[in-house]
């Protein structure tokens, strides 16, 4: 029903051009990126649950909440426009202001978004000159040049798009994303930007990203921190003519491959965690609540133990059932099984007889899924997360530096 | 009011002897403590909060809720007797046992307590070997191979006594501690014993530890995780003749003095803390509500983010204030102050123009405290934590190997 496309990315939708440039916020790596839609978008997004909200964010989540048709949308990386005052909300709205006199647009066409350093105001004749020039560079291949220009510490770039069959014919969506240290649910703190050429009306769009990101960016943390600036933004165009409507097969369709991009997305960013050497899949199994599934889950995410553990390739079960017993969960210890991937670690009553050597081996891989059978119930969840390691400490404690 | 000693420790109080030797379960290093008492104590504590409960504990936890009198504490390192089922329990109970004969005292007046590894069977020949050799080791000055006994990771003993002065005469609080990974309220991971030569009844001993370790040992984090063994036991002789009432001027002189000693125990956990370079205070005051001051300093000593800036002396305000974001508490970010001891970094509408040097210089020390002002009421509280360091990662990647 739904397939992803090799080297897609946000431009992979029709009617979506993208521009990714230098602009001196940063020295010579790339610091601004712009989409842009030839027509205006119902848009939908997620913004970050932390007190603390940067600049460009308050303008952003206006337009989501005041249900604007969108075409555009500026983000910087290198300055996350947070913990600035009103010179920064003040520098905030200038660029959007700026960036919709530039493509003839309104200014609340334009979603802006920041990432990058907390407390410093941005360099704005830098900024301002960067969006006079990049209007000029959009192209429909260039999403993958917005990709880079989106990037903190992330080590690689995040570009996907899924082609979806529908009853009606073809529609994509497609999207970048960054992201990779701060990562904590409710949201993860990253960026992620999607487009899609379906026609989805603004109530149902919103109720699409909301389920899809509970179900992936949701679900992920590198570090149990959530930022000032996180957000996710859906537009979509309508450019394909074909709608999507609530509760027929299509809907289903879309909304699983929706999840599918989503997830892609959210554990491409849990497995470039800032010094991760895996990624690690945790799946809590036979759960008396989805809630009990998800702490349990959470805990395990959260753990220095558990993360430090995955990064030593040791197969230390007793600092699973011990995060595990910290999350609050209903649950007996005794009757908890745990897997290695397909390996049996621990049987219930605590008897274990596995192999190290097998168990270190299957932790040494670049992907791994830890499984919990709590055997209480039918409910189960599944969240992604990376190891822990000393280069996590050592891009943190001198990032300003 | 009271003093701290020189050099004090458990048996700095009357009628309290201790041991500490090496009896096989750790290859070298001293891994058994025995803390002994010549007439049966009032015996009040609080344990770990985790959902999976070593095997000791549950004995244990049974004396203190029984309110039964208790003669002794045995102590082992290097196995934490934790989720190791029946056997576990049946070694668990044996070990008291076989204590408690020794001593020639009730099995319900030994304590058993035990720390290090998950999962694995303790080594009962060795263990049984050792009781029996360690009561003939007993001295009114081995308190301190005592501490000894009880390390894991631990870099340093750590052993306290306050001499108090009543309205009555002189009495003596001594304890020993240990706790330097899976440190987190509540409780810390982390194993305290505390004898005084008061005369306390039992519900009143048990209302002032729990109040006590809630201001202390439950306002310490190295990194968010609480263990399976955690506890704190303090046992009141009464061999002084002084009786501790509620309600007088006595009675306050007594909780401050267990106060400080609870605190200077938690202190010297927090900054034991696996790979720690410093003790890190966090005062947080002019909240509106207790709960809050308490849930933005939980948020910063959980924080990697804020701990790994304060590894690299990096004054990085911005993580500090996402942190508090993060805490769920009512505050406004803009009307928030934050100071390095004295120097202020942040004033309210986020302005700061502060000495990036001076604040490196004062970071660099290894006794730092960071203090908000939230300016919404008049609530405070002051946690502890350490940094979070490459080392700890190295610690713990490899804890079993």
């Amino acid at each position: 029903m739904f397939q992803f496309i090799d080297n897609g990315s946000v431009t992979s939708v029709q009617g979506i051009q993208a521009a990714g440039i230098n602009c001196g916020i940063k020295k010579s790596k790339k610091d601004l990126a712009l989409i842009y839609s030839d027509v205006p978008c119902e848009a939908a997004g997620t913004f970050t649950l932390n007190k603390v909200v940067a600049a460009p964010l308050v303008l952003s989540k206006n337009i989501i909440q005041q249900k604007k048709k969108v075409k555009a949308i500026l983000v910087n990386s290198g300055n996350a426009n947070a913990c600035t005052g009103a010179e920064g909300y003040e520098n905030a709205l200038k660029s959007q202001s700026y960036c919709a006199e530039k493509l003839n647009v309104k200014s609340s066409e334009v979603i802006v978004s920041s990432t990058g350093v907390i407390g410093q105001q941005l360099p704005m004749e830098k900024f301002l000159k960067g969006i006079d020039t990049i209007p000029s560079m959009l192209s429909t291949c260039d999403g993958v040049d917005a990709a880079e220009a989106i990037m903190t510490t992330d080590k690689k770039k995040k570009s996907y798009a899924v082609k979806v069959q529908l009853s009606k014919g073809e529609i994509t969506i497609g999207g970048i994303c960054k992201g990779s240290g701060m990562i904590m649910p409710n949201m993860a703190t990253m960026l992620a930007f999607l487009a899609t050429d379906a026609f989805i009306e603004h109530d149902l769009l919103q109720h699409l990203i909301k389920e899809a990101v509970n179900n992936s960016f949701n679900k992920i943390s590198v570090d149990g921190d959530t930022s000032t600036n996180d957000m996710v933004i859906l537009l979509a165009s309508g450019l394909s003519d074909i709608k999507i409507n609530p509760n027929d097969q299509d809907y289903k369709i879309f909304s699983s491959a929706l999840l599918a991009i989503c997830q892609e997305m959210a554990k491409s960013i849990a497995s470039d965690g800032e010094g991760a050497t895996k990624l690690i899949t945790i799946s809590v199994n036979n759960a008396r609540t989805k809630h009990d599934a998800d702490a349990i889950a959470r805990a395990m995410v959260n753990s220095p133990l558990f993360k430090t553990a995955m990064n030593g390739n040791d197969a230390n079960w007793g600092r699973i059932l011990s995060a595990a017993g910290n999350s609050g969960a209903n649950f007996v210890p005794e009757k908890v099984s745990i897997k290695f991937d397909e390996l049996s670690i621990l049987q219930p009553n605590f008897k274990f007889a596995f192999c190290e050597e097998e168990a270190r081996k299957i932790l040494s891989k670049d992907n791994v899924t830890i499984s919990l059978d709590l055997d209480e119930g039918q409910e189960s969840s599944t969240w992604w997360t990376c190891d822990f390691s000393e280069e996590y400490v050592k891009i943190n404690a001198n990032y300003r530096t």
